[in-house]
């Protein structure tokens, strides 16, 4: 039975890091419990230790302990016996290469599905889907697969932006993108705005966050889904 | 000696397809040419057939011809023979994989050194760089390798858009990508903006179109040159 918060974004304008996620932080993890934070995904390059601290940091105003999994020896043991997990933003073309580097892809999906809980944010919450096929992200690294977690039946693309119609700019704009990623992959895509988090207790897959989502289907006219709505049997 | 133009779009806002480009195709190509038409980047997911006709209409206009890769029976043969080439935008990961797999990486190299001119917009830009590392798309299909023609001794990031100060969305902006890039990648960028491309031509490569363009490096500021710069030594 896997427990999982994966949120379209870390921070939200204004706010520190992780600030509207903390309220939810013990519903999922439990009381004073230590983390185990994969911090791969480097945003903007900082270093594992500078990320870990950053975890530290917002994870402490819910009374959580933090420790990166560079600081273990043993990374697939690590996953093994996290009391939870959080994966943050960053790269998904090398949290995923890392991912797969260290041997943990397979450990991960077993743990969760064994009720680890698990949160991501942006990058992290790409990989609770069944590919990074929709990341927003540069291809920095070469990952051996782009198959990752599959914690929902679905793809997710994180900071869904919607077209701005005032603009002039001729770069594709997301949905495009996802509707190119249509010819070639059949599962349907959750564009998840800043604010939102797909919410996975007891069997169901919940919508949360103020705003609403929008569904990617192939050969199908996108639509919004409001928030609270129950999105397990999306595939 | 490499005769090219690399075009970070293909569409200036307001005109049409390849509009701003027309008046330069016959001092690129030469007159009355039947130029070989690469279609794999398929934007949007149109069918090679729909994208050839496309760009046939549009180099009418400067009394060349277009005929599809797609439509020959030899690939390769078609490159070797070709008396000029046009790769159009679409998605650099399924351009980048369907050049892979009919195996026409090293002939294109081969002929554009030998003098094949050819032209590249946006994803057709991307592959002149030495690796699709720093493109803007979604990785809809997994390609064989990042590496790409190297027609200059950097990467390009077509479309470049400079951060939008009043924003208040939280993805990454096109610099903290670049940077992230950085990190795992020493080649210098290009952030080539809308309406401008690099012309390569008597050895050099020197950017043309109205606006300047935005230099990466790593472990420095980037920095902007000014239309008209000699750009043939930055490696």
């Amino acid at each position: 039975m896997k427990k999982a918060i994966l949120a379209s974004t870390s921070t939200l304008h204004g706010q520190d890091y992780l600030e509207y996620l903390i309220p939810h932080l013990n519903n999922l993890y439990g009381e004073q419990k230590e983390i185990l934070f994969i911090p791969y995904a480097r945003p903007g390059g900082i270093s594992h230790d500078e990320y870990t601290a950053k975890a530290k940091e917002a994870f402490k105003k819910a009374n959580l302990s933090i420790k990166g999994i560079h600081e273990f020896e043993n990374p697939i043991e690590a996953v093994e016996k996290a009391e939870g997990i959080f994966t943050g933003g960053g790269n998904t073309f090398l949290l995923v290469s890392e991912l797969y580097r260290n041997g943990i892809v397979e450990i991960l999906q077993q743990v969760i599905a064994g009720g680890t809980p698990y949160m991501g944010t942006s990058a992290g919450t790409n990989i609770g889907g069944l590919t990074m096929g929709t990341t927003n992200d540069m291809p920095i690294v070469l990952p051996k697969s782009f198959k990752t977690l599959g914690l929902v039946p679905f793809n997710i693309n994180p900071h869904y932006l919607d077209p701005d119609v005032n603009s002039t700019h001729k770069g594709e704009t997301r949905e495009t993108r996802i509707k190119e990623f249509h010819h070639f992959n059949s599962q349907p895509v959750v564009g998840l705005r800043e604010g939102s988090w797909l919410a996975l207790d007891k069997n169901e897959i919940i919508l949360r966050g103020e705003l609403s989502a929008r569904i990617f289907k192939t050969n199908q006219e996108p639509y919004e889904v409001e928030t609270g709505t129950i999105l397990t049997a999306l595939n």
